[in-house]
C-alpha cells in the first residue's frame, strides 16, 4: 500500500490562533480545547471547522489464538458482542446514542455468519485469522487485502459527508495482537506490553505471557507493516489500519481509541507518518501497553477515566471535547464584538 | 446557618453494584464512570437513576480588591462578562448550548445595574465587596444573607425538577479571595495557593501574593465560616456556597468546577461535611492551589484539560460523562438479556 498522506499546510495557524486569542477569555485558558480547536481547523483548512456526519466505526474479527487461552472470554463472545452492538446494547451503542454519533460495525473477520444485516458491513476476511502461536495468522495476501478494503470504507465515510469518525474493535484475544504489534514496532520488551486484557488474574497472564512469548520466537521480530500483520493479526486490526490510512487521505479528523486500535495506529503510522496530524488521542487505557504506544508516538490523550473495555468507548466519549473545541471557536465572541474591555484595554 | 445534610444511605450500594457487573462488558472497565454511575444512583436512591432539567448556575460578584490590583483584568469586566453570558456570547454560553444544559445567572454582587433581564436572577447584596486588604469584605450580616439567598436558589432549582446542577462564578478578582480561603481552611501556607488567575506575569503575581498577605495580617486566621466569608468575600462565593448546601439538601448531584467554585465548597464543606457524597469533581484546574483544595478533601477530579478560564466550564464540559454514566447503567444490555457468554460461563 502507499497512502497519499500529507500533514495539512500550517500556513493558515497564526490566523486561527489569532481568532482564539480573541475570544473573551484569557488567552490559552481553555488549554487542550484550543490546541483542538487548532489541529481541527488545520486539518479542514479553515478557521470555521465544522464536525459533520460524525461516525464510529467498530472493526470486528476472530483470533486463532483466542483457543490457546489468551483470554478470560471465550471466542463466541466476538459474535455474541457483534450482535449486541447491532441490538443497541452494548456500552458503545449508549455512548453513540448519547453522543448522536452514527455506529457501523465492520465484520473484518469473526467466526460466525451474520448473513445481510443493517448497521453491519460484510468485508470478512475469513472466519478468524489462524493460531499465531504455530503459524502465521494470516496470509500476506490477506493482510494486504485486509488493508484495502479498510482504505475503501476510510474513502466511503467521507463520500458519504462525513469528516470525523472513532474508531473501535471488538475480538476476544486481540490485545495479544495489539500487545504483538506494539513489541515489535516501539521496541519495548514484550513482558511490559502485556496486560489483563479483559480481565486475566494472575496466572492467566503468565500463561498470555509464556503465549506469546513463543509466537516471537517462531515469527522472529517482523518489521514490515504487512508482514507484521500477516504473522500476528488481526483482520480487524489490519482493516482498522487501512481505514485510518483511507480517512486521513480525505482529510479526516480521527478519534483514537486505547490500546488495540492504538495498535492499528502504530501499524499506519509506519506506512505513513503524517498520519499523526490527523489524529485526536481520547483517552488513556488501562492497559499497561497503551503507554508504551503513547510515548513511542509523543503523544498526550485527552482524558484518563481508567477505561479498558475497548469497543471504541473512549473515543465516543471524547467526542463532546471535539465538538466543544469547535463550538467555542466559532460561536463565542471576540472582545471587540462583546464590549469586553481586553487585558490591555 | 444550620445545614440539613445527611449523606445518602448505602444499603442499596450492593445492589446498584451487582447491576452495573450484569452489563455487557468486563467487571470494572468502564472505570471512573462506573464509581460515577454508583454515586449518583446512592445520590437518587435507585438503581435507574436519571438526570432531570441539568442546570448551569453562575454567581457573579465584584471585589473592592481588584481595584488594589489582584487582578489582570480591569473590574468592568465582570458586568461586561455577564452580558456576555445573556447575549450567548461566552464561553459557559456556548457549552451550555452544546450540551443541553440550562444557564442561570445570578448577580450576587456586582458593580453594575442591569435592571429586568431574562435569565438573570437579581440577588444582589451590594454593588461590590469592600477592599479587604484595609477592612472586612463585608458585614456578618452580609455574609449569612447571601448563604440563605444562594440555599433558597438552590431549594428553588429543586422545586423546577432539576436534579443536577452544575457551579460557575464570575469575579474579577476572585481567584484572591479563592486562595485567602483555601489559605484559611486547609492550612496550605498562602503563597502555595496564589496563582496568576486571569493571567498576571512574574510581577503581578508578586504584587499579588503581598497584597493578599497584608489582607491575612489585618484579619487573622478566621475559622467560622462566616466569619471568614465576611472578611476576603466574595458575594458570589458566599451565595454559591449557600447554594451548594441548598442543592445537596433536597438530594441533587452537584458538579463542582475549578478552583473558585472550590473555595466556596470549602466553605460549605466546614458547615455540612456529608456536603462531598453529592458531589462530582469536574476537572483539575491550571490554578495552583486548586490542587490544595482536592487534597485537603481527598477527592480527584474527572478530567485534566489545563483549563484556568472559571465561568463554570469545566463543570459544563464533564456533564457528558455524567450522561455516560446513567445511560450506561440504564441502557447497556446484561450478558444474560443479550445472550453473552459470561467470563465464568
Amino acid at each position: 500500500m502507499q497512502p497519499s498522506i500529507v500533514a495539512p499546510d500550517t500556513a493558515l495557524e497564526p490566523v486561527i490562533r489569532q481568532r482564539i486569542d480573541q475570544k473573551t477569555k484569557p488567552p490559552g485558558s481553555l488549554g487542550r480545547l484550543e490546541s483542538l480547536a487548532l489541529q481541527i481547523a488545520l486539518i479542514q483548512q479553515t478557521v470555521e471547522p465544522t464536525l459533520r456526519q460524525p461516525q464510529m466505526i467498530v472493526f470486528a474479527g476472530d483470533h486463532g489464538a483466542a483457543r490457546a487461552g489468551v483470554s478470560a472470554f471465550p471466542q463466541d463472545v466476538t459474535w455474541q458482542m457483534v450482535e449486541n452492538f447491532l441490538a443497541g446494547g452494548a456500552a458503545i451503542s449508549v455512548f453513540c446514542r448519547q453522543m448522536s454519533l452514527g455506529l457501523t460495525v465492520v465484520d473484518a473477520g469473526v467466526n460466525h455468519d451474520f448473513g445481510l444485516r443493517p448497521g453491519l458491513v460484510d468485508a470478512k476476511i475469513a472466519h478468524g485469522t489462524e493460531n499465531y502461536i504455530e503459524r502465521p495468522a494470516m496470509t500476506l495476501e490477506q493482510a494486504r487485502t485486509a488493508l484495502e478494503r479498510g482504505r475503501e470504507l476510510g474513502h466511503a465515510l467521507a463520500k458519504n459527508g462525513c469528516n470525523v469518525v472513532g474508531f473501535g474493535e471488538m475480538g476476544i484475544g486481540n490485545t495479544a495482537s495489539a500487545s504483538l504489534i506494539t513489541h515489535c514496532i516501539t521496541g519495548v520488551e514484550l513482558p511490559t506490553v502485556i496486560g489483563p486484557g479483559t480481565g486475566l488474574d494472575g496466572s492467566g497472564l503468565a500463561r498470555k505471557r509464556a503465549l506469546l512469548s513463543r509466537a516471537i520466537t517462531r515469527a522472529g521480530w517482523p518489521a514490515e507493516p504487512t508482514h507484521l500483520l500477516s504473522e500476528f493479526g488481526g483482520f480487524e486490526i489490519a482493516m482498522m489500519a487501512g481505514a485510518m490510512i483511507g480517512a486521513a487521505e480525505r482529510g479526516m479528523t480521527l478519534i483514537i481509541d486505547g490500546f488495540i486500535v492504538n495498535s492499528a495506529l502504530l501499524v499506519a503510522h509506519v506506512l505513513a507518518p503524517d498520519i499523526l496530524a490527523y489524529c485526536v488521542f481520547a483517552h488513556r487505557s488501562q492497559e499497561p501497553g497503551h503507554r508504551a504506544q503513547l510515548e513511542h508516538l509523543g503523544v498526550e490523550p485527552l482524558m484518563d477515566l481508567d477505561l479498558r473495555l475497548g469497543e471504541g468507548t473512549g473515543a465516543a466519549l471524547a467526542f463532546p471535547l471535539l465538538q466543544a473545541s469547535v463550538a467555542f471557536l466559532n460561536e463565542m465572541a471576540s472582545f471587540e464584538s462583546a464590549g469586553v474591555t481586553n487585558k490591555n484595554g
